[in-house]
């Protein structure tokens, strides 16, 4: 056998469309592991021939490293492309820069020359009313800006819509569910490919330049899986194979949170905990370095303008206290309770969208949800603004030059040393500032239900962190209050005496936010992590640990499924959870088909069925594949073959083979029994025939059937009892099976 | 059935010894978490019934977490103990002090109202010259101080290696092979126990004062995994499940790094890179809660004195450049082949201590190598000191206050503003420090080789760290030194003007402890993070990443494995690497036993047996276990029975149960034929049948085979063709096979 042949046999299809699958249905990840190390194997082999070969098999070990280089750099740039897009067009709603209408409202006053404290009047930036009327004081001027306001959200919102209706479907939402679900090894033809891409990145832009109560950081995992995806049919290697290109989306999910926070290993554990479905070691050393490579290529792009690897970075002076960490499970038990009641609700909406005539209407939905959102958010600042700096606002501490509403306490500079400010009576600003957060909170605890969902790209990281961080701050000012007005009680006294500087708002809004993501999200380590990298301070692990592990404790004694969970069930797609246990106790003769009663399992003979009995076969049923025995009356199983690999090899056969008709025997053993003169030559298929299918025994308990099909990434398992043949289990049977244990409806999963 | 009856089926054991393992067995994880989920589900079930029942559940639920807090509370405060212990005793060496023998060195000087420049000179604490001739200058004085400093070391090592040989043979090494070897699945009676614990933690404190080079590191994972292993005993649901023990010991290994580094991300990462072999999710969450815990236990001890979490703390203040990556490669390449080094010498040095006569003498290699250390060290400063301090003082950047050699520029204070000091020529102190390091790196580099793998706890991070840290010291004061004098050349140009502070010499020992360390461990996420984690700067991740990077792939092309995969193989222990992927194209037909030309595989018929027969072929094999078949004739397979089930169910029936006699029948089936009136009753074994044992086909290729072993953590597959039983793979052929097909020797393998 020369090295050519070798070649043949193991990298080259024999028939294209073998070894490939149809839209919407599941691979076998075994098979598709197998066909790799194949691969690898041969490449290793001929290294040794030539020099070239070895180039070629040093080029294939070092193609994965660069296929994460070309995911971090495309991913940070898009990402910051998205940033600097978006941060412009929110600023567009209230008005334009003289100086040049493509600076957005900070960088068009940096132009200027005004002092630090005025940054943000500047006289080239001018908002709607000084632009159109010449001034901007007064209730005219105001109703004209309000107008504007709404005006521009409209636009963004449905040119949204319109983009995603009329050219990718698939870039609504925020990707997540659909995204795991693909990586637990299903198809979805498209959902990652480049008019997504494009599409998604427009529309993200517009739907968070509308004002709608969405982020862009879930959106952005799925621009960087499409990047991915995009990015692997440059080398063979994953282009061709569905498992390989599974690593890299992971490594890609993981590009996308490091760039949606600045936090690389956040990002990192996110993939890990939260997206991925088969995690292998090295994976996690690659996710890193594309993770690492987006991160600062975001860095160079400098999107913030400081230069910051950071979304909201903060420093606080003040060590938290032991005592605090009661206010912060406080909070995290809100974050759990708000988070439990986010998905029962949005769920419920979305079933009704789904369900009723709701659905037909996506475009009048966004138009009636943009203007709402926009007509409520117009009057109070702190939802006039964009989500992302509510929460940079909320998370800071305040200093002696903040000139925010948030930071308007009674001076008493006596008592100030440094940049050190000990805790002060509140001021009427902050009086205020917590009425217009507290009506600020309640919008965005109902609008967010009915935003989440819609035809249009919607993460839900930031509306969740803004909840909890409003909350929190809330909490914060009002337990600072408590401290200073009350600083003799026993609570306080011994490390909140008067004077001192012990209690810091912020730090409860971080909190807050940490718990409502994790009641929505239930993540875990990757939300500890992510918050920690986005504050940048290690200090402050242990209140975002505390109020974390509540939330989510709480959470899931109200409801066991994170959002993404629940949107993978309600769209019914076939993702089988790793996380939870398979709790009862059925056996795999329970689940297995066919069922009592049901006509017997179809099976191919190994070497005495006609085409036509096959054909026949094939036709009749719908099966994927089918088990070949040794004969009908031993049920010894032989192997394995998939229907698709059936139909065109014997649509091939009859083509292109001579003497194949009708009456041709099917042979799948390597040698053919012999056959008189006469009769019509033989196809023999033992090529595509799987020789070692997995099988259970009928008495093999269902928890060890689902833990097999989820650790080997399996398609389907044969049942035997003492050797014969009984039934097969397939992904979908596991599927329905669980969904009737937990007592939903078995029928709604959608699935090939 | 009443709920007492079934509580009596799945919580006890029908008889004692049944469902248990054997010292140096392998563990059969689907068969340790059926019995878990039976459990569980017996549990749930039953809290419905009362509210006792309720609450029994409930703190089953949270016992997981209540064990968390404790492994955290006892790894942590250990922690502490041994960190004060050996830095009091590791001053020993040098002196005493007055105020009470039981201060170390730093807090004596504390005590003392001596300025700051001169803390380490106060009248408190006496020098052994001091102390015995009254004067502690002059050559006598040298020689008295270098005497007692080589007496002190041999002591405490020599009842260091006393202690391990007489009372704990398992405390010697790092722990982390066998720690690995255990988790993933194997049994070691004791290496896990309270005396290893007791023993260790004494002789560590002993070892790491000696002066010895080693590090404290690796045996802290180890004490950490006896605390877990010891509570466990407190929780039935850990006491009695070997793979929720294993669990609990993956969280603790993830405590134990967290506090050895005071990096508690890391250690989970370390958990799940380096040492554990099943890590669900559930058990990463539980991991980090642990490994807080442990590092805010150790933080309230506060060993270093400065209440920070973190062992070398340091502070930059100069970006770097991206020129610089080519010497922080530099240092990787360095990194990647000392490691490289390390690892073979190492192991060729272990394997000639295991052959030849040189491992009887532990306590004179012991006593040979600490007297040669000790001797050699004294002269050097930069080795009498402690490892740790000695990586501190490398990592440190030079202030203006810092007195050390290490930062003795010529000073030209015009240039100065503020903290950041300007790149400087470098003054005599410099260049002797330089020769010392250079001196110092030699004998690091060579004494380690012999240090790990004697018989007192030895951890190698702390040693590769330090050669790291000094040669990157040394190139980054050379770099800064050229770049000082050349700051003209083109390189130079455009970053690095006179005047300028460009260069930092600590980043450049940072990024080459780094390269080491992961040049002997191989480690790559975890190590960076650990690094990252260490110094407390993001900023340096890249780096980081690009040394570690470079060290992992120059390591990986001299030799694959790191240092603990080779002393796995070493020691013949059963460890089936998840990182390697299995690549050769053999097929479970070659590897099953019985080979051709052996006898056929030893079976037992489900109903034909008579007790005598069995028990001939129990005492004629030594296999494991038997698959039990309907006939002989037919060799259709029914299940599995082990070898310690079957012993233990015989002998029991036959002093507890009446009428069974040698020519007893067994029976395994449900209902067992009908038997002449006279002959004696029939032995049912139904109970210990395992009726779900994984199958394969003979056609299966290995990969697949190994693949499952790993994944699902078998002990045995039987392997079937056309459905007829064929043969049996064990874990240990699996293993054997894997080290033929490397060149290795398979019968190294420890095994029973």
């Amino acid at each position: 056998m020369n090295g050519k042949s070798t070649m043949m046999d193991f990298l080259e299809e024999p028939l294209p469309g073998v070894g490939t699958y149809e839209d919407f249905n599941t691979i076998d990840w075994v098979r598709e592991k197998s066909r790799d190390r194949d691969r690898h194997r041969e490449i290793t082999n001929r290294s040794k021939e030539s020099t070239w070969a070895l180039l070629h098999s040093v080029s294939d070990a070092f193609s994965g490293w660069l296929l994460m280089l070309f995911i971090g750099l495309l991913a940070g740039s898009l990402a910051g492309l998205i940033d600097i897009s978006a941060h412009w067009m929110t600023d567009l709603k209230e008005g334009v820069c003289l100086a040049g209408f493509w600076f957005n409202h900070e960088h068009c006053c940096w132009k200027s020359n005004t002092t630090f404290t005025d940054r943000d009047k500047c006289p080239e930036w001018k908002s709607w009313s000084q632009l159109i009327l010449g001034y901007g004081e007064g209730a005219f001027a105001y109703i004209l800006n309000y107008f504007m306001y709404v005006v521009w959200a409209l636009m963004f919102s449905l040119l949204a819509v319109l983009l995603v209706k009329g050219f990718a479907p698939y870039a609504c939402g925020s990707g997540i569910p659909e995204i795991k679900t693909i990586l637990s090894g299903f198809i979805i033809r498209g959902y990652l490919g480049k008019w997504t891409l494009v599409i998604k990145t427009i529309t993200l832009v517009l739907a968070v330049s509308s004002g709608l109560s969405l982020g862009k950081e879930g959106p952005l995992v799925h621009v960087a899986c499409c990047c991915g995806n995009i990015l692997c049919h440059l080398f063979t290697k994953y282009r061709k194979n569905e498992a390989k290109r599974r690593e890299v989306l992971s490594a890609a999910a993981a590009a996308g949170v490091s760039v949606a926070f600045g936090a690389p290993i956040g990002g990192v554990l996110f993939s890990l905990e939260e997206v991925s479905y088969y995690f292998p070691l090295k994976t996690l050393w690659r996710s890193f370095f594309a993770a690492l490579v987006a991160a600062f290529t975001l860095r160079s792009i400098n999107p913030f303008g400081n230069s910051r690897l950071v979304l909201f970075y903060v420093e606080f002076h003040m060590p938290w206290h032991l005592l605090e960490l009661v206010p912060f499970i406080l909070l995290g038990i809100f974050g759990g309770l708000w988070g439990a009641f986010f998905i029962r609700s949005n769920i419920a909406w979305c079933r009704r969208r789904k369900t009723t005539r709701l659905g037909k209407y996506p475009v009048l939905e966004v138009f009636v949800v943009t203007a709402i959102t926009a007509i409520l958010a117009f009057p109070n600042e702190y939802t006039r603004m964009s989500t992302s700096e509510l929460i940079s606002e909320l998370f800071n501490d305040c200093g002696i030059l903040d000139s925010s509403k948030l930071c308007e306490y009674v001076n008493d500079f006596n008592s100030t040393k440094g940049d050190d400010l000990p805790d002060r009576a509140a001021g009427p600003g902050v009086y205020t500032a917590m009425w217009q957060l507290a009506l600020a909170l309640i919008m965005k605890v109902f609008i967010t239900i009915f935003t989440f969902g819609m035809k249009v790209p919607s993460g839900l990281f930031i509306p969740s962190m803004a909840v909890g961080a409003i909350a929190g701050r809330l909490l914060g000012v009002a337990v600072e209050q408590l401290a200073f007005y009350h600083h003799d009680w026993a609570i306080f006294s011994g490390w909140c005496s008067q004077g001192a500087d012990c209690i810091t708002p912020g730090l409860y809004a971080m909190v807050g936010a940490a718990a409502c993501l994790g009641g929505v999200t239930r993540m875990t380590v990757s939300l500890v992590v992510i918050m920690f990298e986005l504050t940048g301070g290690l200090e402050y692990i242990v209140p975002l640990m505390a109020a974390a592990m509540t939330s989510k404790w709480v959470a899931d004694a109200v409801g066991r499924e994170g959002i993404y969970d629940a949107h993978i069930r309600l769209n019914g797609y076939p993702f089988l959870e790793a996380k939870e246990e398979f709790s009862h106790k059925t056996r795999a003769m329970d689940v297995m088909r066919p069922r009592k009663n049901d006509p017997p399992l179809t099976v191919i003979t190994q070497d005495s069925m006609t085409v036509e009995d096959v054909e026949t076969i094939v036709t009749n049923t719908t099966y994927s594949g089918y088990p070949v025995v040794v004969s009908r009356a031993s049920q010894r199983l032989v192997g394995f073959v998939l229907r698709r690999d059936l139909i065109i090899s014997i649509e091939n056969a009859r083509k292109k083979q001579d003497g194949i008709v009708s009456t041709s025997i099917i042979c799948f053993t390597d040698y053919c029994p012999p056959l008189p003169p006469s009769s019509p030559s033989v196809l023999k298929l033992r090529s595509i025939l799987d020789l070692s299918p997995f099988t259970v025994t009928d008495e093999t308990p269902m928890e060890i059937v689902v833990d097999i099909f989820r650790k080997l990434g399996l398609r389907q398992c044969l049942v035997t009892h003492n050797g014969k043949l009984l039934g097969i289990i397939t992904k979908k049977d596991v599927l329905k099976h669980i969904a009737q244990m937990a007592n939903q409806d078995p029928e709604s999963i959608l699935f090939n």
